[in-house]
C-alpha cells in the first residue's frame, strides 16, 4: 500500500503526522490555516515537494469559507493567505514556487469572478498534487539508471515519499531501481537532530523491503574509508541557478567527504525544488530552529542547561563538490550554471 | 572544586557516573571486579586515559581480598584479573599498556613474596594515578601555545577531566590556555551516540567558564566553510607508531573535512596512548557496540523495528590528517614515524 503523506479529503487536508513516526501512525486533518502552518512549522508535514503541496492546499484552506462575490474582499483574503503559509518556513523553494503558481492563476485570469478563481485554483492545487507524483516516478527511472548491481547507497535525512506526495526523490531512485529488480543496499545517515533518517527513512525502506543498514551522522566518513560507500544520493530543498544546494543539515558534510573518498554524490530534485533567480547557494536563507532539539530528546536533557547552541536545518553544499542533479526531465550534470538552464531554466 | 573521576577510596574504587551526567551527579563504588568491568564495559568510567587507572586500580581490587602466602597461586590469581580486566573494551590501548605496567611489577621483582608484590602493586597503581594527574597538565601547557585570543576551537566527544584522572587531554589545552587568561570558544559536537560531547564536555567546559556552543555532529562541516573554525583538538584512543589514531567515531570525519577547510587539526594525548608495537591504524581493533545506542533514545524508540545498524565506537584517522600530536613530553609533528620514536620511543 502506497503512503499518503498529504491528500486533500473533503475540505480538510489530510497529513501523516511524521513527528510520531515510526513508533505512531497517525493521521493530522488541517481544517484551517494555522493548524497546518503549525503542522509545517514543527515538521509534522517535511520535505521540500511535499511542504509545497501543502501550501497549494493551504491556499484552498485559507479560501474555501469565503462567501460573497466580492472580488476585492477575495483577493485580499488571497493573498494573506499566501503571506502568511509563505512565513511558515524560509529555506525550501518549493514553498514559494508553488504559492506562486496559485498567484498566476489570479494573475493569468483578470476577469474571471470569486467563483471562478475559486474553481481554478482548487484545480491548480490538484495539479500540483499530481504532478508531484509524476515527477518522483520520472526521477526515479532518471535515477535508477545510476544504481548498479550490488552497489552501497548512502543517503540523508528523508527525501522519500513522506517528502513528497507519495513516492520520493532520492528515496524514488531506489525504489525505481528495486522494480527494476536490482540488488543493492542502502545505509542512511540518522540525520540529527531530529532524526527524519532513522525514524522515516529506515521505515520507509524497510517497508519496500529493501536492504538497509542505520548509522549515526558521524559514521559516514568511517563507512567511505572502508569502501562501503559507491554512491550518495540526497534530496534538496533549493538549488541556485549555479547549482549550489540546499539540503538537510549533514548534506554539505556528505558532499565534502565524497570528494575526499572519490564517491559520486547526486542530488535529487524536481524542477519546484529550483531557484533561478538567485545566482548562487550563498543567496540562501538558512533556518536556524530552537535549541531544544538538540539539548532535549523524548522530554529528557542531554546537555547541562543555560549552554548555548547552534541549529542550523540546513546547510549549502557547493556545484563543484556535485556530480549530477537528477530532475524529472533527466541527469544535469557540469557546467550546472549552462546545463540548467538549458534543461529546466 | 576539582572534578574527581576515579579514586582508590579505602579498597574500593569511586567513579564518577558517567551515564547519568548532566543530570545527575552520582558515584559508584567498585568493591568487586566485575562490578568495575561492568562500569567500564556500560561506560561509566570512560576516557582512554581513564580506563587505563581504573585497571591499575581494577588490579588492586582483584588482589586485595588474597590470604595467604602462596605465591602461585598469587600470580595465579594476579594474571587471571590482568586477563578479565582485558576483555572490558578492545580499543583504548591504555588499558593494555596499564596492565603490562602493572605485570612489569610482577617480573621486575622475581623473588618478592606476596606481601611485597601486594604493596608493590599498590604503590605502582597510586603512581599511575599520579602520573596521568601529571601529564595531563604537562600536554595542557604545550597545548596552549596553539591556542590565540580570538580562536574558535572544535572538539568532539569527551577529552576532559572525566576521560582522566582529573584535568583532561584536548579539554586539558583549553584549561591551560584559560588559566594564561586567553579568550577563546569552544564547539563541542555532540558525539552520537551516546553524547559524550553535549552530555559530559560541555558540562566540563561550563564549569571552568568557557564560551562554550554545542552542535550536532553533522554540522561541524558548514561551520568551517562559514570560517567559524580555526583550530581542532582531539583526544585518542590508540595511535599507532606511525601516527594513525583510533578516537572517537566522528574524528575522522573532522580530519578529512579539516583538511579540506585548511584547518589544523590536533591530537592531543598521552604516551601512555600509543601502541608502538604496531606499525599503522590498520592494525587497531574497533569496538562495535550493540545496535541500541543508535535505535533508541532515553528508552524511546527512534527507528523501526529490525532495523539493521552499523555502530563502531571509534574510527582511525590516518596521520597524514593530522597536524600535530600534543604529548606531554611536547608536540609531535611530521614525518610521525620517525618523531614519535624520537620523542617518546
Amino acid at each position: 500500500m502506497a503512503i499518503e503523506t498529504i491528500k486533500w479529503v473533503r475540505g480538510r487536508i489530510r497529513i501523516i503526522d511524521q513527528t510520531k513516526l515510526p513508533n505512531k501512525f497517525e493521521y493530522i486533518y488541517c481544517r484551517d490555516l494555522e493548524t497546518l502552518w503549525q503542522a509545517i512549522k514543527r515538521l509534522s508535514v517535511r520535505g521540500a515537494p511535499a511542504i509545497g503541496v501543502a501550501a497549494a492546499f493551504g491556499v484552498l484552506l485559507g479560501i474555501q469559507g469565503f462567501k460573497g462575490k466580492d472580488k476585492l474582499k477575495f483577493l485580499d483574503l488571497f493573498y494573506k493567505t499566501c503571506g502568511y503559509l509563505a512565513t511558515s518556513r524560509p529555506t525550501a523553494v518549493n514553498l514559494f514556487n508553488m504559492l506562486n503558481e496559485m498567484r498566476d492563476v489570479v494573475a493569468h485570469n483578470p476577469n474571471a469572478d470569486v467563483g471562478s478563481l475559486k474553481k481554478l485554483l482548487f484545480k491548480k492545487a490538484m495539479a500540483i498534487f499530481k504532478a508531484d507524483q509524476d515527477v518522483c516516478r520520472r526521477m526515479g527511472e532518471h535515477g535508477a539508471k545510476l544504481v548498479k548491481n550490488a552497489m552501497q547507497c548512502l543517503t540523508i535525512c528523508n527525501a522519500g515519499a513522506l517528502a513528497t506526495v507519495d513516492y520520493g526523490t532520492a528515496l524514488g531512485v531506489f525504489y525505481s531501481a528495486k522494480k527494476q529488480g536490482k540488488n543493492f543496499s542502502v545505509y542512511s545517515c540518522e540525520t540529527r537532530p531530529l532524526l527524519q533518517g532513522a525514524r522515516l527513512t529506515c521505515w520507509e525502506l524497510l517497508r519496500e523491503k529493501i536492504d538497509t543498514t542505520l548509522i549515526c551522522d558521524n559514521m559516514a566518513a568511517s563507512l567511505m574509508a572502508c569502501g562501503q560507500v559507491d554512491i550518495i544520493f540526497t534530496g534538496a530543498d533549493r538549488i541556485a541557478s549555479n547549482g549550489d544546494t540546499a539540503n538537510k543539515i549533514g548534506t554539505y558534510m556528505l558532499a565534502v567527504l565524497a570528494k575526499h573518498h572519490g564517491i559520486p554524490f547526486y542530488i535529487v530534485a524536481p524542477r519546484s525544488s529550483f531557484d533561478l533567480a538567485i545566482k548562487s547557494g550563498k543567496r540562501i536563507p538558512i533556518e536556524e530552529r530552537k535549541s531544544e532539539e538538540v539539548t532535549h530528546f523524548a522530554g529528557v536533557a542531554v546537555a547541562p542547561r543555560g549552554v548555548k547552541v547552534y541549529n542550523p536545518a540546513f546547510d549549502v553544499t557547493p556545484a563543484k563538490l556535485i556530480t549530477g542533479i537528477v530532475t524529472e526531465y533527466g541527469i544535469i550534470r557540469p557546467p550546472y550554471m549552462k546545463n540548467i538552464k538549458g534543461m529546466i531554466g
